[in-house]
């Protein structure tokens, strides 16, 4: 995947800019687990995701975790350029959750290109947009959602992003995606067990009836 | 306050750009009370708010609310034109808490100066920033804060918006703007009046210690 398969608005840049944002873009592997970015003060560039998977998440003073969103394939990650603009005045952090390959662009490369160029900079818009909407979703989720139905709805996207029925995670972990306690983690679990709805082995959850999971996470 | 003074970047606009914002602008008076735009289908236009004071808020599909942020003199309101980007995909409310004065700006104009203009789609980035930074704020106090710090730091902040130690409100739109339960905040309140923090009379809420209610809410 080239970098400009990554802007929908490439036919609508000018020659100079496409052969700098081009000439600046360096190809990166990152290992599982690594933390890419971690808050406003880190301006690590632009990150284009040509495969993997990162997980966007914030922290609390006390080390508590809620996961705001993935970034998959062909997303582009723009709060690791925050420093770029003054108005970002929250810290995010990025963390890939699978070996990915990534586009990484220099932050004053890309500002300087999106500050003479429309096309670029609505296009950096919509891309905030697409953030703001995952970030709507989650609150959403949060305030008028029961947890059960947050739990529900995590394992039936979790088990889609892995390709499998059977989820490779510890309640601990998904504990840190949702922004609560394991041992409400556990219990629930335990619940969907008895219901039919998964089956808990040491390490992993097995879905036994998605339709069911799927249904009750709406 | 003319049109200019909303925009940082007015004399980064070209004479045509500048024209077509301020003839396209039009001033309006809305009342008290009145929703100004109401979700993404409604595509109102751009506000920027003269004077008065705006609420922008979601609903649950059962009628809950809860407050994003607020729009005060200066500001301006990007998401009641939010059908001029496709990647907004979220339903916001915005109401007017006192009489307020704004300028109306069409979407269409302001669309067709911001899509050709890299100084306006640059602002216009900053603009949807610092609400995304409100957003992430919001998370932040739902996720890590417990509720009796969250409605200590909403009565400082009301309190300082009015201008005044006595806030006019009741306990049912207290708990609108939090997202909670009316009796869930009845019951902190008779907590906080129990402290010395407050006074509770009918209809209103007296802050007797700011400084105690401050700290609290930290």
């Amino acid at each position: 995947m080239t970098i400009e398969g990554f802007f929908t608005v490439w036919n609508q840049l000018d020659d100079n800019d496409r052969e700098t944002l081009e000439n600046s873009a360096f190809r990166q592997t990152i290992s599982k687990g690594t933390v890419l970015h971690n808050g406003s003060q880190d301006c690590t560039g632009l990150i284009c995701v040509i495969s993997g998977q990162l997980r966007a998440y914030i922290l609390s003073a006390d080390g508590r975790e809620i996961t705001l969103y993935r970034l998959l394939e062909r997303d582009i990650c723009l709060f690791s350029a925050s420093c770029m603009m003054r108005s970002i005045q929250f810290d995010i952090t990025i963390e890939a959750e699978k070996e990915s390959e990534i586009y990484m662009i220099p932050v004053e490369v890309y500002q300087s290109v999106m500050m003479k160029s429309a096309p670029l900079a609505n296009f950096t818009n919509s891309i905030m947009a697409s953030r703001f909407t995952d970030v709507m979703w989650l609150i959403e989720q949060i305030m008028w959602k029961r947890f059960d139905q947050r739990l529900a709805a995590f394992l039936v996207e979790e088990s889609a992003l892995e390709g499998s029925g059977s989820i490779k995670i510890t309640h601990e972990k998904i504990a840190a995606h949702l922004g609560t306690a394991r041992e409400v983690v556990t219990r629930m679990l335990k619940y969907f067990q008895s219901e039919g709805f998964v089956k808990l082995t040491r390490g992993s959850i097995e879905i036994i009836d998605e339709k069911a999971l799927s249904a009750f996470g709406e």
